[in-house]
Protein backbone atom coordinates (compact mmCIF):
# COMPACT_ATOMS: atom_id res chain seq x y z
CA UNK A 1 0.00 0.00 0.00
CA UNK A 2 1.51 3.64 -0.58
CA UNK A 3 1.74 5.64 2.29
CA UNK A 4 2.85 9.13 3.15
CA UNK A 5 4.92 8.60 6.56
CA UNK A 6 2.81 5.67 7.30
CA UNK A 7 -0.73 6.71 6.90
CA UNK A 8 -2.24 5.73 3.17
CA UNK A 9 -2.90 7.97 0.37
CA UNK A 10 -6.83 7.02 0.61
CA UNK A 11 -7.16 7.26 4.12
CA UNK A 12 -5.87 10.94 3.84
CA UNK A 13 -8.11 11.21 0.63
CA UNK A 14 -11.20 10.04 3.11
CA UNK A 15 -10.61 12.55 5.87
CA UNK A 16 -12.10 15.55 4.47
CA UNK A 17 -15.56 13.68 3.97
CA UNK A 18 -14.94 12.20 7.64
CA UNK A 19 -14.16 15.83 8.66
CA UNK A 20 -17.71 17.36 7.27
CA UNK A 21 -19.64 14.49 8.62
CA UNK A 22 -18.51 14.73 11.99
CA UNK A 23 -18.95 19.08 11.43
CA UNK A 24 -22.56 18.32 10.42
CA UNK A 25 -23.30 16.23 13.58
CA UNK A 26 -21.70 18.15 15.81
CA UNK A 27 -23.58 21.62 14.57
CA UNK A 28 -26.78 19.99 14.60
CA UNK A 29 -26.04 19.11 18.31
CA UNK A 30 -24.66 16.06 18.51
CA UNK A 31 -21.51 15.24 20.95
CA UNK A 32 -21.12 11.77 19.50
CA UNK A 33 -20.36 10.54 16.02
CA UNK A 34 -20.06 6.78 15.29
CA UNK A 35 -17.98 5.16 12.60
CA UNK A 36 -21.16 3.46 11.81
CA UNK A 37 -22.79 6.84 10.89
CA UNK A 38 -20.06 7.97 8.96
CA UNK A 39 -20.26 5.19 6.94
CA UNK A 40 -23.42 4.75 6.17
CA UNK A 41 -23.35 8.55 4.97
CA UNK A 42 -20.71 7.77 2.51
CA UNK A 43 -21.71 4.23 1.33
CA UNK A 44 -18.67 2.48 2.73
CA UNK A 45 -17.69 0.00 5.49
CA UNK A 46 -17.28 1.14 9.07
CA UNK A 47 -14.12 -0.96 9.43
CA UNK A 48 -12.71 1.33 7.11
CA UNK A 49 -13.76 4.14 8.79
CA UNK A 50 -12.77 3.28 12.02
CA UNK A 51 -9.30 1.67 10.91
CA UNK A 52 -8.73 5.19 8.88
CA UNK A 53 -9.23 7.46 12.67
CA UNK A 54 -7.37 4.76 14.07
CA UNK A 55 -4.56 5.81 12.05
CA UNK A 56 -4.46 9.59 13.19
CA UNK A 57 -4.81 8.62 16.78
CA UNK A 58 -8.23 9.84 17.67
CA UNK A 59 -9.84 6.85 19.91
CA UNK A 60 -13.64 6.47 19.86
CA UNK A 61 -15.67 4.89 23.13
CA UNK A 62 -17.41 1.80 22.55
CA UNK A 63 -21.04 2.63 21.36
CA UNK A 64 -20.98 5.89 21.69
CA UNK A 65 -18.31 6.52 18.72
CA UNK A 66 -16.04 9.98 18.61
CA UNK A 67 -16.50 13.08 20.22
CA UNK A 68 -17.46 15.59 17.42
CA UNK A 69 -15.59 17.91 18.67
CA UNK A 70 -12.51 16.22 19.12
CA UNK A 71 -12.55 14.51 15.59
CA UNK A 72 -13.17 17.85 13.95
CA UNK A 73 -10.35 19.14 15.71
CA UNK A 74 -8.29 15.57 15.41
CA UNK A 75 -8.30 15.82 11.52
CA UNK A 76 -8.00 19.78 11.36
CA UNK A 77 -4.47 19.17 13.03
CA UNK A 78 -3.77 15.94 10.87
CA UNK A 79 -4.62 17.65 7.13
CA UNK A 80 -2.71 21.16 9.06
CA UNK A 81 -5.87 22.91 8.29
CA UNK A 82 -4.90 25.20 11.24
CA UNK A 83 -2.08 26.39 9.34
CA UNK A 84 -4.12 28.27 7.00
CA UNK A 85 -1.87 27.34 3.78
CA UNK A 86 -2.02 29.74 0.89
CA UNK A 87 -2.21 28.80 -2.36
CA UNK A 88 -1.54 30.52 -6.12
CA UNK A 89 -3.34 29.64 -9.24
CA UNK A 90 -2.36 29.81 -12.73
CA UNK A 91 -4.53 29.63 -15.87
CA UNK A 92 -8.11 31.24 -15.49
CA UNK A 93 -9.78 29.49 -18.07
CA UNK A 94 -12.72 27.76 -17.29
CA UNK A 95 -11.34 25.03 -14.95
CA UNK A 96 -9.22 27.24 -13.12
CA UNK A 97 -12.01 29.99 -12.70
CA UNK A 98 -13.96 27.64 -10.99
CA UNK A 99 -11.65 26.70 -8.84
CA UNK A 100 -11.29 30.24 -8.40
CA UNK A 101 -14.49 30.17 -6.63
CA UNK A 102 -14.87 26.95 -5.21
CA UNK A 103 -15.78 26.69 -1.01
CA UNK A 104 -13.61 24.29 -0.55
CA UNK A 105 -10.69 25.79 -0.14
CA UNK A 106 -11.93 28.33 2.46
CA UNK A 107 -14.03 26.25 4.41
CA UNK A 108 -10.94 24.30 5.01
CA UNK A 109 -8.86 26.67 6.25
CA UNK A 110 -6.87 27.18 2.57
CA UNK A 111 -6.26 30.31 1.25
CA UNK A 112 -6.08 30.86 -2.69
CA UNK A 113 -4.52 34.19 -2.77
CA UNK A 114 -4.71 35.25 -6.93
CA UNK A 115 -5.05 33.96 -10.18
CA UNK A 116 -2.31 34.35 -12.97
CA UNK A 117 -2.95 34.64 -16.54
CA UNK A 118 -1.83 35.64 -20.09
CA UNK A 119 -4.97 37.13 -21.03
CA UNK A 120 -5.06 40.43 -21.49
CA UNK A 121 -8.82 40.91 -21.17
CA UNK A 122 -9.07 39.37 -17.45
CA UNK A 123 -5.20 40.59 -15.73
CA UNK A 124 -6.57 43.35 -13.38
CA UNK A 125 -10.09 41.91 -13.30
CA UNK A 126 -11.65 39.90 -10.04
CA UNK A 127 -12.76 36.44 -10.53
CA UNK A 128 -14.74 35.42 -7.88
CA UNK A 129 -13.18 38.08 -5.75
CA UNK A 130 -9.75 36.74 -6.54
CA UNK A 131 -7.01 39.06 -8.21
CA UNK A 132 -6.21 38.58 -11.79
CA UNK A 133 -2.44 39.17 -12.45
CA UNK A 134 -0.17 39.01 -14.91
CA UNK A 135 2.61 35.61 -14.90
CA UNK A 136 5.48 38.85 -14.64
CA UNK A 137 4.05 39.30 -11.21
CA UNK A 138 4.12 35.36 -9.81
CA UNK A 139 7.77 35.51 -8.32
CA UNK A 140 7.35 39.08 -6.73
CA UNK A 141 3.82 37.99 -4.75
CA UNK A 142 4.81 34.34 -4.06
CA UNK A 143 8.40 35.35 -2.50
CA UNK A 144 6.83 38.28 -0.87
CA UNK A 145 4.21 36.50 0.49
CA UNK A 146 6.08 33.39 1.17
CA UNK A 147 3.58 31.32 -1.15
CA UNK A 148 5.22 27.55 -1.50
CA UNK A 149 1.59 26.05 -3.48
CA UNK A 150 0.58 26.57 -6.81
CA UNK A 151 -2.10 25.29 -8.93
CA UNK A 152 -1.49 24.45 -12.47
CA UNK A 153 -4.90 25.08 -14.47
CA UNK A 154 -3.41 26.25 -18.16
CA UNK A 155 -3.31 24.64 -21.29
CA UNK A 156 -1.01 21.99 -22.12
CA UNK A 157 1.10 23.61 -23.96
CA UNK A 158 2.28 26.14 -21.23
CA UNK A 159 2.20 23.93 -18.63
CA UNK A 160 6.02 23.26 -18.29
CA UNK A 161 7.08 26.56 -19.07
CA UNK A 162 4.37 27.79 -16.06
CA UNK A 163 5.85 24.95 -13.50
CA UNK A 164 9.13 26.47 -13.99
CA UNK A 165 7.96 30.14 -13.06
CA UNK A 166 6.18 28.33 -10.33
CA UNK A 167 9.57 26.89 -9.37
CA UNK A 168 11.89 30.57 -9.72
CA UNK A 169 8.99 31.86 -7.48
CA UNK A 170 9.63 29.33 -4.83
CA UNK A 171 6.67 27.35 -5.35
CA UNK A 172 7.83 23.57 -3.86
CA UNK A 173 4.34 22.07 -4.06
CA UNK A 174 2.16 21.65 -7.53
CA UNK A 175 -1.00 20.55 -7.97
CA UNK A 176 -1.02 19.69 -11.81
CA UNK A 177 -4.67 19.68 -13.29
CA UNK A 178 -2.65 19.18 -17.12
CA UNK A 179 -2.02 15.94 -18.35
CA UNK A 180 1.37 16.92 -18.86
CA UNK A 181 4.45 15.22 -16.59
CA UNK A 182 6.47 17.91 -15.33
CA UNK A 183 10.13 18.41 -15.77
CA UNK A 184 11.09 19.86 -11.87
CA UNK A 185 13.89 19.97 -9.80
CA UNK A 186 14.12 16.72 -6.90
CA UNK A 187 13.20 18.84 -3.84
CA UNK A 188 9.38 19.72 -5.94
CA UNK A 189 6.64 17.48 -5.41
CA UNK A 190 4.09 17.46 -7.97
CA UNK A 191 0.56 16.47 -7.49
CA UNK A 192 -0.96 14.70 -10.76
CA UNK A 193 -4.76 15.67 -10.55
CA UNK A 194 -7.09 13.58 -13.16
CA UNK A 195 -11.08 14.25 -12.69
CA UNK A 196 -11.49 10.90 -14.60
CA UNK A 197 -9.62 9.26 -12.11
CA UNK A 198 -13.06 9.37 -9.71
CA UNK A 199 -15.36 8.31 -12.49
CA UNK A 200 -13.32 5.27 -13.42
CA UNK A 201 -14.07 4.25 -9.93
CA UNK A 202 -17.67 5.19 -9.67
CA UNK A 203 -17.78 3.03 -13.71
CA UNK A 204 -15.98 0.08 -11.87
CA UNK A 205 -18.18 -0.54 -8.75
CA UNK A 206 -21.19 -0.39 -11.30
CA UNK A 207 -20.24 -3.04 -13.33
CA UNK A 208 -19.34 -5.02 -10.27
CA UNK A 209 -22.77 -4.81 -9.49
CA UNK A 210 -24.01 -5.49 -12.69
CA UNK A 211 -22.21 -8.37 -12.87
CA UNK B 1 -6.69 -2.22 0.99
CA UNK B 2 -10.23 -0.83 -0.05
CA UNK B 3 -10.59 -2.96 -3.67
CA UNK B 4 -13.29 -2.98 -6.11
CA UNK B 5 -13.01 -6.34 -7.49
CA UNK B 6 -9.80 -7.26 -6.44
CA UNK B 7 -7.79 -4.06 -8.29
CA UNK B 8 -7.27 -1.79 -4.86
CA UNK B 9 -8.69 2.30 -5.75
CA UNK B 10 -5.18 3.53 -5.96
CA UNK B 11 -4.46 1.18 -8.50
CA UNK B 12 -7.68 2.56 -10.43
CA UNK B 13 -7.54 5.91 -10.09
CA UNK B 14 -3.40 5.48 -11.63
CA UNK B 15 -4.76 3.76 -14.70
CA UNK B 16 -5.63 6.61 -16.64
CA UNK B 17 -2.03 8.31 -15.99
CA UNK B 18 -0.37 5.20 -17.44
CA UNK B 19 -2.75 5.46 -20.30
CA UNK B 20 -1.83 8.97 -21.12
CA UNK B 21 2.16 8.07 -20.69
CA UNK B 22 1.87 5.35 -23.01
CA UNK B 23 -0.15 6.79 -25.46
CA UNK B 24 2.22 9.63 -25.86
CA UNK B 25 5.36 7.09 -26.08
CA UNK B 26 3.05 5.24 -28.79
CA UNK B 27 2.49 8.42 -30.58
CA UNK B 28 5.78 9.37 -30.38
CA UNK B 29 7.34 6.39 -32.34
CA UNK B 30 8.13 4.26 -29.41
CA UNK B 31 7.07 0.42 -29.26
CA UNK B 32 8.05 -0.44 -24.97
CA UNK B 33 8.05 1.47 -22.18
CA UNK B 34 8.90 0.87 -19.34
CA UNK B 35 7.49 1.05 -15.84
CA UNK B 36 10.63 3.32 -14.99
CA UNK B 37 9.51 5.35 -17.43
CA UNK B 38 6.01 5.56 -16.14
CA UNK B 39 7.21 6.47 -12.95
CA UNK B 40 9.36 9.13 -13.37
CA UNK B 41 6.68 10.66 -15.23
CA UNK B 42 4.51 10.69 -12.08
CA UNK B 43 7.15 10.97 -9.77
CA UNK B 44 6.08 7.39 -7.93
CA UNK B 45 8.00 4.43 -7.52
CA UNK B 46 8.36 2.08 -10.56
CA UNK B 47 7.74 -1.04 -7.77
CA UNK B 48 4.14 0.61 -7.88
CA UNK B 49 4.18 0.79 -11.37
CA UNK B 50 4.45 -2.87 -12.04
CA UNK B 51 2.69 -3.97 -9.49
CA UNK B 52 -0.55 -1.70 -10.42
CA UNK B 53 0.22 -3.05 -14.33
CA UNK B 54 -0.09 -6.94 -13.16
CA UNK B 55 -3.17 -6.80 -11.10
CA UNK B 56 -4.62 -5.69 -15.21
CA UNK B 57 -3.22 -8.70 -16.22
CA UNK B 58 -0.60 -7.03 -18.75
CA UNK B 59 2.87 -8.91 -18.94
CA UNK B 60 6.15 -6.79 -19.36
CA UNK B 61 8.85 -7.96 -21.27
CA UNK B 62 12.40 -8.56 -19.42
CA UNK B 63 14.70 -4.81 -19.97
CA UNK B 64 12.42 -3.83 -22.47
CA UNK B 65 8.60 -3.30 -20.40
CA UNK B 66 5.50 -2.96 -21.59
CA UNK B 67 4.43 -2.83 -25.51
CA UNK B 68 3.11 0.52 -25.38
CA UNK B 69 0.07 -0.38 -27.74
CA UNK B 70 -0.93 -3.17 -25.69
CA UNK B 71 -0.44 -1.23 -22.75
CA UNK B 72 -2.95 1.23 -24.01
CA UNK B 73 -5.38 -1.12 -25.30
CA UNK B 74 -5.18 -2.98 -21.68
CA UNK B 75 -6.35 -0.11 -19.91
CA UNK B 76 -8.83 1.36 -22.08
CA UNK B 77 -10.40 -2.00 -21.80
CA UNK B 78 -9.78 -2.45 -18.56
CA UNK B 79 -11.38 0.95 -17.28
CA UNK B 80 -14.39 0.09 -19.69
CA UNK B 81 -13.12 3.15 -22.29
CA UNK B 82 -14.56 1.04 -25.51
CA UNK B 83 -17.87 0.75 -24.23
CA UNK B 84 -18.16 5.05 -24.76
CA UNK B 85 -20.39 5.63 -21.55
CA UNK B 86 -22.84 8.35 -21.61
CA UNK B 87 -23.04 10.25 -19.16
CA UNK B 88 -25.07 13.89 -18.16
CA UNK B 89 -24.51 16.63 -15.56
CA UNK B 90 -26.82 19.08 -13.14
CA UNK B 91 -25.62 21.94 -12.94
CA UNK B 92 -24.33 24.32 -15.14
CA UNK B 93 -22.54 27.23 -12.77
CA UNK B 94 -18.82 27.83 -12.45
CA UNK B 95 -17.88 23.80 -11.67
CA UNK B 96 -20.59 22.46 -14.13
CA UNK B 97 -19.13 24.47 -17.04
CA UNK B 98 -15.48 23.53 -16.60
CA UNK B 99 -16.56 19.94 -16.16
CA UNK B 100 -19.30 20.24 -19.52
CA UNK B 101 -15.98 21.59 -21.50
CA UNK B 102 -13.33 19.15 -19.73
CA UNK B 103 -11.47 17.36 -22.74
CA UNK B 104 -10.33 14.96 -20.52
CA UNK B 105 -13.62 12.92 -20.84
CA UNK B 106 -13.53 12.98 -24.58
CA UNK B 107 -10.21 12.02 -24.95
CA UNK B 108 -11.13 8.82 -22.81
CA UNK B 109 -14.35 8.14 -25.00
CA UNK B 110 -16.85 9.79 -22.17
CA UNK B 111 -19.46 11.17 -23.59
CA UNK B 112 -20.84 13.62 -21.74
CA UNK B 113 -24.21 14.73 -23.43
CA UNK B 114 -25.91 17.42 -22.08
CA UNK B 115 -26.23 19.87 -18.87
CA UNK B 116 -29.33 20.62 -17.07
CA UNK B 117 -30.01 23.73 -14.94
CA UNK B 118 -32.74 25.71 -13.38
CA UNK B 119 -31.36 29.15 -14.69
CA UNK B 120 -33.88 30.34 -17.38
CA UNK B 121 -30.91 32.73 -18.88
CA UNK B 122 -28.89 29.99 -19.57
CA UNK B 123 -31.57 27.09 -20.71
CA UNK B 124 -31.19 26.51 -24.06
CA UNK B 125 -28.10 27.83 -24.67
CA UNK B 126 -25.14 25.39 -24.96
CA UNK B 127 -22.05 25.68 -23.23
CA UNK B 128 -18.42 24.13 -24.60
CA UNK B 129 -20.95 22.80 -27.10
CA UNK B 130 -22.90 20.89 -24.90
CA UNK B 131 -27.31 21.62 -25.02
CA UNK B 132 -28.18 23.05 -21.57
CA UNK B 133 -31.43 21.88 -20.78
CA UNK B 134 -34.33 22.59 -18.03
CA UNK B 135 -34.29 19.63 -15.13
CA UNK B 136 -37.79 19.02 -16.92
CA UNK B 137 -36.36 16.92 -19.65
CA UNK B 138 -33.74 14.71 -17.52
CA UNK B 139 -36.62 12.05 -17.12
CA UNK B 140 -37.49 11.62 -20.71
CA UNK B 141 -33.56 12.16 -22.06
CA UNK B 142 -31.85 9.58 -19.84
CA UNK B 143 -34.96 6.84 -20.72
CA UNK B 144 -34.76 7.72 -24.20
CA UNK B 145 -31.13 7.36 -24.58
CA UNK B 146 -30.39 4.72 -21.82
CA UNK B 147 -27.73 7.22 -19.95
CA UNK B 148 -27.14 5.89 -16.63
CA UNK B 149 -24.62 8.11 -15.19
CA UNK B 150 -24.91 11.91 -13.83
CA UNK B 151 -22.89 14.20 -12.15
CA UNK B 152 -24.08 16.31 -9.62
CA UNK B 153 -23.01 20.02 -9.07
CA UNK B 154 -25.41 21.90 -8.38
CA UNK B 155 -25.51 24.40 -4.96
CA UNK B 156 -25.55 22.09 -2.04
CA UNK B 157 -29.12 23.03 -1.32
CA UNK B 158 -30.16 21.70 -4.28
CA UNK B 159 -28.32 18.44 -4.24
CA UNK B 160 -31.16 15.80 -2.85
CA UNK B 161 -33.56 16.90 -5.01
CA UNK B 162 -32.07 15.96 -8.26
CA UNK B 163 -30.21 13.45 -6.99
CA UNK B 164 -33.77 12.10 -6.60
CA UNK B 165 -34.56 13.17 -9.79
CA UNK B 166 -31.67 11.15 -11.40
CA UNK B 167 -32.86 8.38 -9.65
CA UNK B 168 -36.42 8.82 -10.90
CA UNK B 169 -34.39 9.06 -14.41
CA UNK B 170 -32.69 5.74 -14.29
CA UNK B 171 -29.55 6.96 -13.06
CA UNK B 172 -27.68 4.07 -11.21
CA UNK B 173 -24.04 5.79 -10.74
CA UNK B 174 -24.18 9.27 -9.18
CA UNK B 175 -20.35 11.77 -9.27
CA UNK B 176 -21.30 13.93 -6.55
CA UNK B 177 -19.59 16.66 -6.44
CA UNK B 178 -21.73 18.49 -3.33
CA UNK B 179 -20.04 18.00 -0.19
CA UNK B 180 -24.30 16.58 0.34
CA UNK B 181 -24.30 12.78 1.61
CA UNK B 182 -26.99 11.78 -0.46
CA UNK B 183 -30.06 9.44 0.16
CA UNK B 184 -30.22 7.33 -2.15
CA UNK B 185 -31.60 3.05 -3.09
CA UNK B 186 -29.35 0.70 -2.21
CA UNK B 187 -28.57 -0.36 -5.92
CA UNK B 188 -27.39 3.27 -7.11
CA UNK B 189 -23.81 3.91 -6.31
CA UNK B 190 -22.51 7.71 -5.10
CA UNK B 191 -19.02 8.46 -5.87
CA UNK B 192 -18.26 11.29 -3.56
CA UNK B 193 -15.92 13.60 -5.02
CA UNK B 194 -13.81 16.17 -2.86
CA UNK B 195 -11.25 17.92 -4.60
CA UNK B 196 -9.50 19.42 -1.56
CA UNK B 197 -8.62 15.54 -1.16
CA UNK B 198 -5.55 15.46 -3.53
CA UNK B 199 -4.40 19.07 -2.27
CA UNK B 200 -4.27 17.32 1.57
CA UNK B 201 -2.23 14.23 0.06
CA UNK B 202 0.08 17.14 -1.97
CA UNK B 203 0.44 18.78 1.72
CA UNK B 204 0.91 15.62 3.76
CA UNK B 205 3.60 14.92 1.28
CA UNK B 206 5.54 18.33 1.36
CA UNK B 207 5.03 17.94 5.25
CA UNK B 208 7.36 14.94 5.16
CA UNK B 209 9.82 16.09 2.87
CA UNK B 210 10.16 19.40 5.02
CA UNK B 211 10.25 17.15 8.55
Amino acid sequence: MKTVDGTSIETIRRLPAYYGIAQKFYAEGATYVSSVAIASHLNIDSIIVRKDIQQIGIEGKPKLGYEASALVDGIAEFLGWNRKDRLILAGCGALGSALLGYSGFKSRGYDLVAGFDTNPSIIGTQIHGKDILPLSKMIDLCLRMHITIGIIAVPSSAAQSVADLMVKSGIIGIWNFTPVPLKVPQEVIVQQEDLVSSLVILLKKLEKEMA
